[in-house]
This record gives C-alpha cells, structure tokens and sequence, in this order.
C-alpha cells in the first residue's frame, strides 16, 4: 500500500511515466458536486512544463478523461476515476539508466526494493508525471471546498534561496486567483524576475536549483483534526512528503520558530466580531493539531531537480563497479514553480478529507 | 482516531495530564523479545524532568507498570500496555485556564473542537506528560532494533538560534551511546554550554526558547518504505508531528537543500565492499521514500515553549471579550533538550513499524 | 495490528487470561457523554461466570478502573482506558496445554504464529475473558447510542439446534430490556429451559454445545454504511468474528435467504408516516450494505466450547508425536449465553464508529 | 473508503454498470510476477453471462486494458490499473427506477445516503457488473498464489436449497481445476442438473433462487493471521460481505457447528510427516483467527436475484406514496452459479493480502 493518502475521501494516483497512462482513483467524494471542467484545465495547465525556457520540452497532453464517478458534470457518489493518456514517451532517452542509477533519483532505491523488476524508465511510478492526476484530485477537491468558503493557494516562497514575500496575515481569495493567474507564481514579481533568472542560469550550468513553496487555506472552521498523531499537520505531512522531491514541511513559522522566543512566537488572542482570533499567526492556523480558524499556513521543501546535464559519480549495477552518467534528454532545470499546484492539490485534498471526516469531539 | 500510529504495530498513548494514569499500548510487537526494564529506565529517565534548573520542578514518577504483553520480562505476542500513575498532581494551579486559554497552546482547540468539555487541566490529552509513554515505546522499539544491527540516535542541534555540529556522515553506535550519557543531549559541549545559558536567561526573562533535534538511525537495510505516500518520510513525519511542540520535520538537506545545486545536493553513487553507498548523504538516506542504505537524517523543529510567565494577551471564552493572563505554576523554559528522547522514541517505532511490515518488492 | 477494531472510533483490548490485568482503549469517544457506571455494571454482569451451574466456577472480579478519558463520570475527548485487574488465576491447572495443545483451541495456531513464544496460560490473549474490556467498551457504546434513541439488544436464538423464537418485525427497546434482565437470554422461556437441560446433560457427558445469537439495533437512519468493502455489513462482520468462537455472521436472512425465491425474500416497500419502511425485514435491514432505517438484524454462530473433560487426541510439540489430553479446570459447557452481550457490545460499537463517521453521500 | 480492501495489497474497483468503464486498482503487489493473460481470460468468463439461458443475454465484453503496472507481462512494483469498457448499455430500461426503488437493491438505500444523486442506472456502483474487475484482481492474485503452491477453489455448494456434496477433506488443485472447467460448477453433476432445473424453473414463474457458495484455499502455511480483529476470517469476512447478494459468511461447520457438541466439532490434532495435521476440518483451517495449515474452508450465503419479473410493491420517491413496480429488461434468474469465480477472487486477494503482510509473530 503506498500511492493512496486519505481516511473518508482515497485518493490513489496510478501509472508510470512510460506506461500507456496515468490516472487517479477517488473513493468518498460527496455525491452531487458539479466539476467545472474548464476551470480544472486551467489549473491543471499550472503544472504543466512547455512553452517557457523554463521547463522541460516534453509536450503533455494532461486532459484527463473521466471513466467513472462522473455523470452529468457532476459527481454521483461511486469512486471517481479520471485517466491521463500517456502520449509523448521517449524510452530510448532512458536505456543507459536502468543499469546505472541516476543521483538524487529513486532509481537505486527502486532497484533495492524491487530487485531491479521496477518499470523505472522515466523515473517510472516515482515520476513528477504522477503529479498530473494528483492535480487531477486537487482541482476536484479545491472546487468542492470553494463551494463552501474554503480556500487554498500557494506560491514559491524561495528558488535558489531568492526569497519572495511570504502571504500577509489574512490572504484572500482574491489573492489566490491573482497569483495563479502568473506566468510564474510569486507575491513580488521583482522576486520572480530573479528567481527565473537563477533558474536560467543553472540551466546554463548544466545545473538545476530547488525552491520553497508557501500554502495557505483560509475559510477552516476551528476545531478540525484529531489530538496528537491525528493532526491536521500529521495529516498534511504525511501525503506532502508523497510529492517527488519534497524533504521538508513545516507550519506556521516551522523551522524559524526553533530560533524564536516564546513571547514572540505566541500568538495572542482577541475578540472579532464575537469570534476569537489571533494577532499574529505563528502557528500557522494550528495549535496541538487542530485549527484555531486562523489561515493555515505551511510550507514545503523542494530540492534541486536532480536530473542535471553534468556528468556525475554513479554505478554500473550489473558489475557493481563505479561508473560515470551523463543524463541526457529533457529535463526541468527547477520543478518547485511547477510544485506550487502539486502542493495546493495535495493540501485540498487533505483538507476535504478532514472536512468530510467532520469533527468528533462532540456527537 | 488519533492517539495511535502505526500499521503493522500500532502505537496508542492514552491520558491527560493530570487524570489517574497515563500509558501506551503496542499491538503487533514480535513475541519473545527481552526487554531490559533498567536499560529502559535509563532511556526513559532521559526526558525526565526535575534536578536542573533547566526544567520544571514537576517530579514526576515515570516508572512503567507493565499490565499485559511482557511475561518473564520478554514480549509474548498479546498487546503491550505500560501504565505510568499520574502522581504529582497540582490541578488547582490551572483553575483559571479553564476559561482563558493559553497562547501557543490548544487550549483554545480543544475547547473549539469539544465545546468546552475535554479535560484540560494540565493540558490534558495533549500535555507533554504524553511523551513518557511514548519513550516507553520506542525503548522498547530500540532494544528490538537494536538486537538487528539498527540504532536510532539523536542530539539537540541547535537552541535558540546557536547551532550544535551536525551528526558525522556515518555516525555510530558508540557516538549515539555517548550523546545520550551526556546531562545535555549536544555533539559539541562548547555549543551545549551556550545553549544552557540561552535557556537560562530565558527563564530569567520569564520568557522560553526552542530548538531543533537531529535524528539519525544506522543499519538499515536500503529498499525499505513504499512509493509515494507510503514512503519513509510521510510515515516519520505523520508520527512526529504528533509530539507536542513539533512545527517542522525535514529529511537529509530538507530546507537547505532548496537553496542548493542539484550538482551540490545530489549524492554521488560509489561501491564500498560490493555494495552501492553515496559519498554524501543530502538525501538523509532516502530517495523516492525509500531508504538506501546510508543513515537516514531527520530534523524536527521544535517551537518555544509557549508557557511563559509574562502577561499575555488572551480571551475570556465564558464572556466573549479580550482579558490578560499570566501564567502561574512551573514551566520549561526549553523543552527541545527533553524532546531528544522523544524524537528517537517516535523514529525508532516507525521504523520498526516499517520493518515488521517488510519489503514486499518482491514476495 | 489485530486486537482493534473501528475507523472513527478505535476500540482495542489487551491483556491475557493470566496475565496481570486486561483492559481496552476507546480512541476517538465523542467528549461529556455521561457515562452510568451502575448501568455498566449490570451489562457486564451479564457475561459474568458463576452462580450458576452453566458456566464455570472461576470468579472473576470484572470492576473495571478507569485510567483515563472519563473524567467526573463523563467521557473528556481523549482516549479512554479501562482496566480489570486479574485476581483468580490458577495457571497450574494449565501447565501441560503448553506442550499438548488442546483441540478447538487456539493453542497450536498460536504455537505456529508465535514459535511457542506466547503466553498462552488460560487462552493468554485468546482467552474468552478478553469478552470482559469488549463489554466496557460495548456498554459505554450502547449508553452513548440509547441517548440518540438507538438500542442494541440480543438473544440466544439456539442452543444445541434448541431454537429460540426469532426477534418480532419490530422489536422493542422494552423487548430488549425485558430479554437483558432474564437470567438466561432467550424470548420463549420454554425454550431456555429446553437449551438449560441441553447444556446440563452435555457438562453431565463432559461434552459441551454451541449456539446461535440474534442481535437486533433499532432506531438507525437509513443511507448509514459505503458502498462494497465499506458496508455495514463488512464492517460488522469484521469485528464479530473477533469474539472467541464465532464462526458464521448473517445478516437477515442469511443462510437461509439462499433457499428462498426473489419473491419470498424482497421486501415490498410502502410508505409510513412520510417515510418509507419496508412490508417485512428479509434483508435485516441493509441493501447493498447501506441501512434501510428497518431494523438491522443479524445472527452469529457459536461453535461449542473446545474445552471438554472427555480424553481426546492431540500432539505433544516437544516431540512432535501423538498423544492424548484431558483437560482438567473449570470450564463453561456452553459460552453462548455469555456470549449474548458480547454480540451485543461489538455491534454497539461497531455502529457507534459508523454514527461518528456520519453519511458523507452528501456535504 | 467503500470500495476497496487490504492493507498491504489494496484492491479498489471503480466504475458504474452504465458509465464508461468499470476498472480495478491493485497498489501493493510484488513486481516480476509474469501474468498469463490467456489464463486471466479463462478466470474472467467463468462469471460471464450470456450463451446460456440460466444468466442475462445482457452481452458484456470483459477484455480488460491494463493501463498500468504490468509490463511486458509482468507486474513491476507500481499500482496495476485494469479497465474494461462498457459497451453494451442500455440505460432505457433502467428509466423508471429512478423514482420507484427495486425491492431488495440497495435503489432505495442509495437515494437515502446520496440524496437521488446517485447514478443508479442499472444499479450503479452496486451492479454485479462490478465483480468483473474484482475477477481480474482474485484472477491475477491466484496466479501468484499458485506458483507458491497456494490454490483457491470454489463451487456451488447449494442452489435453491438442493445441495452440492461439500468439499472433500483434503481438496486438490486438480479437484480445482476440474470443477473450474465445468460450465456449472457443482462437484455433484446429478445435484447441478436439479439446480440448473430449479433456476429454470423459477425463471419461468418470473421468480428467482439464491444459493451457498463453497470456497478452499490449499497450500497455506500455519500461523497466519493476527488476534481478534486481525483473524483470517475478520479479514475474508469483511471482503467477502463485499460481494452483492451475499447475506452470510461462515467457517468451517459454521453455523451448523451451534448444533454440534463439542466432541464432534473438535478436530484431534495428529502428526503426519513430521507435522502438526487435524484428522477432521470443522474448524476449516482456521483457530483463533489463525491458519493450521489444513484447508481453509468457508461457505458464502447469496440471496436469490432480486431483479425478478413479476409485479412487486414499492414506492414513488418523488411523492412519496405506494406504488407497483414491474422490472422489465434482462435478468439472472440466479446469480449464484456466476459468483462462485469472484468468491475464488476475493479470497485470492485476500489471502495474497494477508501472505504480503507476512506472520509477525516473530522476526
């Protein structure tokens, strides 16, 4: 078990980045939940790579075709299944790497595990193809909690460790759709300018560089997530980690709040409009797993894409002998800015699932 | 559901602060492991509070009871339960706290969550008393793992801002060993003595501090952990986020490495005695969410304590309206040096967790 | 992972038959949900052993302690642990079953699974006593469930192929009071005494006999339970195997619906009071594992005890050769009236965690 | 969650009887497994209808796609997606069901839990229809099975209540194989020619029967399963209840084990070539929830069709009040000669879920 996150609502993503398609399974969608196909193309074309010097050359179809769960534009209560063909698949790029393992791929490990019998070509089921139908979930999800006032947005905090505004205390919806409507999703577009050109410059290098990328849901009631290792952080973490390259996640101030006083870092409570509230947000809408009603508000780490033009230190499996590799083919000299949906998907996923899980505390 | 992790042995703490009993359940443990109960007191008296200044003066009787699963001191294949008696109970120190909630803390959730009827007292269900049960657990976790070659370590890698050394790119045994004898759980005594008078001016300050925990575990074998959201990290991060005070989790790099070079970050690959190993370990021993053999390396972000003893501003739940509240009672200035335990604790349950559960690669 | 059942609502026993206590832990309890201890304790007392001639003489003392998650007689949010400590035990009487597993028994699986590790001393954790923490549990259900207007109840419906009057179309919450409070279980006293003369002269040939039992819930909505594996058909029968000696689970007609014709086992549908109810209950309430808003009605079967005085065949494991065994010790020459209220506290239970999980077919 | 199962290989199937496709996901099986396709065909048409006048003329074309996690014939570690199309709808005839439920479909059941939003054209989600991807899950999980000497057969145990001889104590992978081979899977031709007369019998009173599926599993090793709600049959049962029109699941004697003493259902245990045998079965290879190593047996309960011609009480949702119901279109008068494959198949996967996960009890 191991391509599914969710308890109510399972979402599972399946297929290889060479096989003949790639698709996601969602069982426990509410039934009755219109699905605006227009609106999830264009958040599917946030991830999609092509068009900019930016990305990958590879050209994906991503139009998703709904097998199942889908009558009428709306939902109908049974599993939904949704299928991306697999068009534009270039196996021979790959051949040298099945027996010589790409660095910082899971190549090695997928070898380790399945004792070299894994369709790797591609980066096989660990592909950041696989996010495609992960997005697939998300767009669903993130119309069904729109509906209901919650909204979820992202934007790269960071690439090559040039910093862009983090979002302010309380983001708006409004907010959100500005920034998703960018080329390149930042707050401050100078930031952005000098993000890409970072990107630019690695790929010059033959290099490649990571990001970070800031999510925020607002419209969460207080209350929701379970104590301890039933948490809305618990939760979150444990499927934005399934996203290729994420090695960290953190809430609220995370990491940097490790280096803060306790007078600085609480989060004082007030009175608005007969509802408590907090002055600032440190917690990042989270305190001992459950949300205070504050925006959530999280961030997760994307490392360098490890695919780089430069020859690297490897193996040769078959020998288990050292060997040199020299990746060719396309690849992506940053993939954080292509993450940023990858990472709203996933978070509205697992905050429908919260959502439809309700809250137990009382009956 | 909440209290509870696990999937092949499940790993449930049950109590409130200031209830009769707090304790742990483990179901799935192998039948016929010794465990040595003075090793375990040993470990456990590691997060114990009380004799420094550093730390409440609580005393807090953290002997376990075992009711069930250890006969004639081995396991014997029914469920585990410890139960630790809640002794030194102050309740009347919390009184107001009923109606004002801490800032920092989830007093304000819980209410949210169980419109005013969970038992607070003490923090209740998501006190820091609960981590004694959890290193009951993973005490019990690393004797077994360590019998099978694999030991879990962990230091206090910074407090406050001032950095400790990071762990060695193959630490050992006998380094872990070394750390865990020390009074304060640091590589560097030179950094432990900063940190030491970090945490004191803080407490000076009626103020507190956090910090971040490195963990390592060696002897792993590579190919364990499943693709995507079955992966290491998700299943690490999913239990972590589950001890008070965790806002950040990352893996090798982690956040580091989203302002690093893929040429910088990635690990080359070379064979030592036969076998595949990296020349660096960015990767904290995981790629795709599969371990390769090397340590694996995780770092948990561990907020300031959020008891401070200066005036903060609160609600008064009962009226609706704004209100102070200062913080009586004992409180730790710094919690992080005490969570070292408790990260290895929850690491070492996963990972036995994960291989219980096996490599199913190849049947 | 096996000693647990439940979703939302995670229900887990411990403890073995001679060990020093037994317990069990509700994880995820709605919170200021009264619980009647005196009323716990007359449930309990229906399972209870002693004082009468039908079941063995052992006295077990079933008062459970509360460690944690009942607070002032409510229940406070966190887990709740209960725990009944283990006074009469006389493991001597089982000295010779290590090496001679008994037949009927789990002595030899467990053998198998635990390469003789086990303790299994009285049953260890196979032991019918572990129905006592069930009862807690499934009483604190059925109190939490009577409040919302739901009741569970239950009775022998045979003994010995000795049938029982079936439960009417409607049965009662009196019915079912009326049928708890008699000293064995049945709705036609005729028939009890014809099951208590069975049961006599099967302990008078020092053999024993097994029985079925009807459990019947009233007061469920209708639309309760997923489609397929997430039924509540599935989810019942997945616990109810869990009693010791349950080796056959029906839902309405069951067995015998498989004799009948579509136009004996339909039930005709009308309409009362604005709702629709069904003409007859073939189905016991679920079609297409989904409830019906009629009763749910199910039957368990209970095979006879596996402990008899008679000499019987068997192995000894040490030297893996015949041999024969006569158990000797108190034991029940039926355990199916006893099993009355364990039947009734899983499904209690069970239900419970599906309420708690709530119909997501709409949001 | 609904619609799928397991813990280490996870079965979901997905798919409405009159939307595009229905398909299966298996995420969690061991890569390099070679899978004959020739033979996965010949599984597949054992419970297809048509060519005979005991089933529906409704022509379906099974042939699945494998759009992922099979490669050149083998698995390769990534989740296995298979769909089948669906080509032969007629949606027409299901018109007036929307308003009027069927007795005894989960019609009505489903409009409660989805409000009529529900696509319940020829009943959806809840169609037989579904067990054809279930086929090629337990068709492609008993192909592993077997080239580990683990073989799964079933057959018509009873047809409406004239029944088939049972298994006999040791069943073969020949006896299997033969009876899998026959176009009416009796052991007992003579007892199949009064079946198939009784099903055509009632077919023409426009009338349906039910039947009792017989299922083995040869080959498995002792000690598999865990306690109480982790036994083998907790695990069976849960799926098994899965199947549409099955009311009841037992194990060995089952339900006819009430009627028997304890003399007669305990099985002596014996040693035959070195190892722990029984000389009977009643327990069907299972104690305590875990294996013996002899055959595991159980019996499925299937209701009779309830699609049956004549006229039937039932209600008009829409204004809510009686009403008559005349289901036209095609049926089966009996489904249960067509479900005995897809018992094999869910007891296939299950068992193949349950040998994945492997035996904990010692390690």
């Amino acid at each position: 078990m191991s391509s599914e996150f969710g308890n109510i609502l399972r979402v599972g993503v399946f297929g290889q980045s060479h096989g003949r398609a790639i698709g996601v399974v969602m069982d426990g969608l509410p039934a009755g939940e219109e699905i605006d196909l227009e609106e999830l193309r264009r958040f599917l074309d946030r991830r999609k790579p092509g068009g900019s010097p930016l990305s990958t050359a590879r050209k994906e179809t991503d139009a998703p075709e709904f097998l199942a769960g889908l009558e009428g534009g709306k939902t109908c209560g049974a599993p939904l299944c949704a299928v991306i063909q697999n068009a534009d698949q270039r196996s021979k790029d790959y051949g040298e790497l099945q027996d010589k393992p790409r660095p910082g791929h899971a190549d090695y490990t997928a070898w380790a595990k399945w004792d070299g019998r894994a369709d790797m070509r591609g980066g096989g089921h660990f592909s950041g193809r696989l996010t495609a139908p992960l997005c697939v979930a998300g767009g669903i999800a993130k119309q069904i909690l729109a509906r209901r006032g919650i909204f979820v947005g992202a934007h790269l905090a960071a690439v090559a460790g040039i910093p862009d505004r983090p979002f302010p205390l309380r983001p708006t919806a409004e907010l959100f759709a500005e920034t998703a409507a960018k080329p390149f999703p930042v707050l401050d577009n100078g930031a952005g300018e000098r993000m890409r050109a970072a990107i630019l410059e690695a790929k010059d290098s033959l290099d490649s560089v990571g990001g970070v990328i800031e999510c925020a849901a607002i419209g969460l009631p207080a209350g929701l997530g379970e104590p301890m290792f039933g948490g809305v952080e618990n939760r979150l973490a444990a499927a934005l980690f399934g996203i290729p390259a994420v090695k960290g996640v953190e809430f609220g101030e995370g990491f940097r709040s490790a280096a803060l006083r306790g007078s600085q870092n609480n989060d004082p409570f007030t009175v608005e409009d007969g509802r408590v509230r907090a002055e600032s947000n440190h917690a990042g809408g989270i305190l001992g797993g459950i949300t205070t009603g504050m925006p959530l508000t999280l961030r997760a780490a994307v490392k360098p894409t490890p695919s780089i033009g430069q020859a690297q230190k490897t193996v040769r499996l078959s020998r288990m002998e050292a060997a040199e590799l020299t990746i060719r083919g396309r690849h992506d000299p940053c993939v954080a800015h292509r993450a940023v949906p990858v990472v709203e998907a996933v978070t509205a996923a697992v905050l429908l699932d919260l959502l439809l899980e309700g809250n137990h505390g009382t009956f």
